[in-house]
């Protein structure tokens, strides 16, 4: 078993995986994301993830290089190539290389890159005890649903969480409005209904967010998408984060800040 | 004469200066960057230029991998080695290469680039004649004090300056508040008076800005920077914008939508 990157059209070793510095995506963030788990050889939710990241590059008028079924076979070919069972995919699609100008180049290709890497697991006991959450301003650009590249605040957000000994920063607007996480979608639990932030150009359509409602739904809970104010997340029964990496990790809520 | 790329502690032609996949420049737009114009051999402000850099490195918490006065070494012998005499340099700091994962990894090198490259010019009929100009509305994040290369706001601005015909789009706030273009400052003058949008984090500290101030308050004009109405711009006798490579562009009144 190895990790693998495909650009420029093969499969390299990580350490081989290289772009240019004219590359937008390293200049300018000019590009989309997608992370997916794979569970036993199989990708979870691959079609949903695909559809997103469509989405994704449609919001940033950012032509796919190739397309789903394409996709979709690039992916399986790296699983049978690196032999990784269990394990994640980062994938990701800058607008190419060109001269640096902010307006788009035009006539060139964008650039796909497929990671196919081990799985990045949470600790048994971090699952069972829970994390703890800061929460942090809302500062980011308005339209958080598109999954790009420009993670620059979450990266200062997850920082100032690990700094504060906390797992995750959750923003929150000034008017006390919560969002989600720097990397998660965020829930809470009173009495037995679920609430979480409704889809909006805020937050992130989160994969594993759609499919806790849907779990939800299905074990007969009310589930409600509605805006979340940070005082009702504080007496909440319960507070948890999803997202493709860590699933479902619950929050431990004395520790909310 | 031949444009050079240092990277890695040394300098190489364009088409050979890659960095990797991992680079968090290229998944989190984690780092920094200046665009230093050159003229007859000589970088212009310099000394301004490195201490933005600094500032907007330690607003992102990022070690400059080497000091000031290495830099300038770089830039110098960088310069000798292009034989560019007009050029740009522009120069960008990533935190690094390390396994994706959102808070800083601790412990790596930030990774220096450092493009010599021909001179970006204006037409002379361009100048002449002024620039159109449309207005976008403000979705940036809150900290574009930062010089950050978490760009992808500003290159959809751009983008759609260009689609409608315009050489530059304006951010405006829904309150109707003025703050830069998505690549420059912006100015207007009436009756005499120069006036730009005050320094706060919602605008780059633009060099340009700096010099442009100066010389207007050097000529005895008075300078307002204070808070710009969308409104008083439309009436202003002059509008102009000013950035390191098109030092100062005229809009074209009548254009501004």
């Amino acid at each position: 078993m190895a990790e693998l990157v495909y650009i420029d059209g093969k499969f390299v070793p990580p350490g081989e995986a290289m772009v240019s510095v004219d590359d937008r995506g390293f200049v300018f963030a000019d590009g989309v994301y997608e992370v997916i788990a794979v569970y036993d050889g199989r990708p979870f939710k691959l079609p949903e993830h695909l559809a997103r990241l469509a989405r994704s590059a449609e919001g940033i008028q950012l032509p796919l290089p190739v397309n789903r079924a394409e996709l979709k076979k690039i992916i399986k070919e790296g699983l049978t190539q690196s032999g990784l069972l269990d394990a994640q995919i980062y994938l990701q699609i800058t607008r190419g290389v060109a001269p640096r100008s902010h307006p788009f180049p035009g006539g060139i290709p964008s650039n796909l890159v497929v990671r196919l890497q081990t799985e990045r697991k949470i600790a048994a006991e971090v699952r069972e005890r829970g994390v703890s959450v800061i929460t942090t301003e809302e500062i980011r650009w308005r339209r958080c649903d598109i999954k790009s590249i420009a993670l620059l605040p979450n990266v200062l957000a997850a920082q100032k969480a690990v700094e504060e000994g906390a797992f995750e920063a959750v923003f929150v607007t000034s008017e006390g409005i919560v969002h989600e996480g720097a990397r998660s979608n965020i829930f809470m639990v009173v009495d037995n209904r679920v609430y979480t932030p409704p889809q909006t150009e805020n937050i992130l359509a989160g994969i594993t967010r759609e499919v806790v409602l849907q779990c939800a739904q299905d074990l007969g809970c009310q589930v409600y998408d509605e805006t979340l104010r940070i005082g009702a997340l504080l007496q909440a029964d319960e507070v948890f984060l999803t997202n493709t990496t860590i699933q479902i990790l619950q929050g431990r809520k004395e520790s909310i800040a």
